[in-house]
């Protein structure tokens, strides 16, 4: 069986990266899967993570709540999918917590690698695409939505973590920035071209 | 401010840890707390790790969730007493995940370390008091209460646990070894002169 096709999309919210990779999954019948939250540990983490805000967990049980979900997203749900053959789109993965735990938390990056390589077991994405932002136009499309505890930090804890995913994909290979300020047909080209030209996936137009 | 002593007592369920524990923190009117679950984060996690079934955490995730619990144990609970000058003592710390999801789980020790040290942010005990006891001994000492997950492994798994904090000690100048086989009062004493030696902390006779 050859094993399914791994990719992330990741970005600020409102970036229009859960749009795409929605899009992607749906026209080519990928698996389509979150972070935090796509397992039942993760709802839990989720909420408690997000939501309550009274548990307010410190920047470092932050980092290890991501990867505790992380660590049971790619064991349970995500590893076995791909060993199936079957291709995985996931909305945020480990850039996500190098991003908003190392860039926007300050916390280590080497130190956060190391929590981050034991979560996932060394799994990395085939492809991650970045849809990159502007703060303003990500934050007017997130407006109808309620502010959960990262959303509502500040401003310039939103610019380090945009800089971060920026910094990221300069570091990798497998990492591809799309401009999210275009038109929606402009970036549904753009990651359609990319995928196709990064790992050989087609995107039939729909 | 003259920082306050930090202890750890460690060992498997029944070994008399916590009584041992609550009687040196009432004796020498220390601060008495325990992992995991002793902050709001905690609670729910230790909920999550130990209770709720259907969750079933896998190995790594395990691991990670126990570190996350540490992290906000020590930055918002045991770093603030023990800069206060407070004696701080905690029913298990980072040997516990050692040994428990190191050589319990078999996950990797050098990666586990990281996770650890991430967690603690680098603090160690002054002392670790680990109370060995036979298994037998601990399964009839603990019979009265409900197994939760971690209790209700077979006994292959507790015994790679109880050798694993015996490892750990083999290891650690900081690690004193009980014997917790013998009489409560025998067990008192071998502990209060472990404190003496080790850390020069008298314990009050009551």
């Amino acid at each position: 069986m050859k094993r399914g096709l791994f990719i992330a999309f990741e970005g600020i919210d409102g970036s229009g990266k859960s749009t795409q990779a929605k899009r992607v999954a749906s026209s080519t019948a990928a698996m389509l899967t979150f972070e935090p939250g796509d397992t039942k540990l993760g709802a839990a983490l989720r909420q408690l993570l997000l939501h309550d805000l009274d548990v307010d967990p410190t920047s470092r049980a932050e980092a290890l709540l991501m990867a505790a979900d992380r660590a049971q997203h790619v064991e349970t749900l995500i590893e076995p999918a791909l060993a199936s053959g079957k291709t995985v789109i996931t909305d945020r993965f480990s850039a996500s917590t190098l991003a908003y735990q190392g860039f926007g938390r300050r916390l280590d990056q080497t130190t956060l690698r190391h929590v981050v390589d034991f979560a996932t077991g060394g799994l990395q994405p085939d492809l991650t695409i970045i849809v990159d932002c502007e703060l303003a136009t990500a934050r007017q499309r997130s407006s109808g939505t309620k502010a959960d505890r990262l959303e509502q930090l500040d401003p310039s804890f939103h610019a380090a973590v945009r800089q971060g995913f920026l910094d990221l994909a300069k570091q990798n290979a497998t990492f591809v920035v799309i401009d999210g300020n275009a038109t929606l047909d402009e970036v549904n080209r753009a990651v359609d071209a990319a995928l196709l030209r990064q790992i050989g996936l087609e995107v039939p137009r729909q």
